[in-house]
């Protein structure tokens, strides 16, 4: 943390969603060494998320969410939301994204493949999530559903992954917001009882590809 | 439809998703009357959606899709990374959209709220219509869930637009993506169970002022 005042407040926790916001974080600082933040680990044991003060920033109650301080403190929330602001605002020479003018195609797929986990991946591991861990009723119909689901949305991504190594970008692709949101949702895969990751050879060295990165350990060590 | 080939293909269908892209297109044509595009229908009762021509543009197997013939017949599918690309590269006056550079805060709220459905409303209406009206189960448990999580984002949404008539931009807000990707959700209210809004004036007001729009009839009418 720099001494003068951090460009922005970073309020997250342990979750996958958390984790996507610290590392598109530690991603940029790692690039550009003047971006300051300060992170804040929202205790969500203590339902902290869903405190009067909380709720002001965001009032759906759920982390992660951003104050900008060079942007008269506003707040953004939504994982997805915060990443394509932060590059938007701070990354100008395209580390993490795409040039919209210039390379149309790869920002297309970028796009593309954050909402497919931000719409598909991500919410449909979190219903497993919930009926595998925490419902208070054993309903056999649900975990099949979300079960099937989770790996039939890996396999989507095992095709998009044929012959690439990252998800958007030309030729075997460039790591991009598209991955920072993609592999830590894939992640958590063993928590929701999807003990392996074999029927997915891509998806596999994907995850490990991407987990080898400096800012991702560093982004992963932050919340924990 | 123009005589020269149109610059974009849209496959899609009726369903909240759907009508999001072709009213986007229609949005498109309102403002700039040389954007031309094809619709195809895509007839999900026959799981047209599934067959090996359509999984090649889109391997999750989901309206809508777009071809992009203006740009090597790109594939871009998800409904908002589609309204995203569009209004990138077709909007130039920023009408449906906000200037990233100069007004970064809109461009980021657009982003929080398109993404707040994408990965909430959408997903869990998407559920709540499984257990109330598709699933080969009666489970009380799961329709509960889905019902309180769908009410409990209607008031997220209704917090989000006090004071306001869309939910991004500056004062009372600016009609933009992230209104066409959430009402055509919350447009479905009744046929998932929820027979009125009126717990959520604001939110049953909204859903009114977007659907009284030309271009939102001409896409709802489009694919029915």
């Amino acid at each position: 943390m720099s001494d003068s005042k951090p460009s922005v407040t970073l309020y997250s926790a342990p979750t996958p969603n958390g984790f996507c916001a610290s590392i598109i974080f530690e991603e940029l600082k790692a690039i550009y060494p003047s971006i300051s933040y300060t992170p804040v680990k929202v205790n969500m044991s203590q339902n902290e998320q869903k405190e009067p003060w909380f709720l002001k920033l965001n009032p759906n109650g759920r982390i992660p969410v951003i104050v900008d301080h060079t942007n008269c403190d506003l707040p953004i929330f939504e994982s997805s939301a915060i990443a394509l602001y932060m590059v938007q605002k701070y990354d100008k020479d395209f580390h993490l994204w795409f040039d919209p003018s210039s390379d149309p195609t790869s920002y297309g797929q970028m796009l593309q493949w954050t909402f497919f986990t931000h719409g598909g991946v991500g919410p449909m591991t979190g219903q497993l999530a919930h009926f595998v861990r925490y419902a208070t009723e054993d309903i056999p119909y649900a975990k099949t559903r979300y079960l099937d689901e989770t790996k039939r949305l890996y396999g989507v991504l095992e095709t998009g992954l044929q012959n690439r190594d990252f998800l958007a970008g030309p030729g075997r692709g460039k790591y991009s917001v598209a991955d920072i949101k993609t592999f830590t949702w894939v992640g958590v895969h063993e928590r929701v009882g999807i003990e392996s990751l074999g029927e997915f050879p891509n998806l596999k060295a994907y995850l490990q590809r991407c987990r080898a990165r400096d800012a991702v350990q560093a982004g992963y060590k932050l919340l924990q």
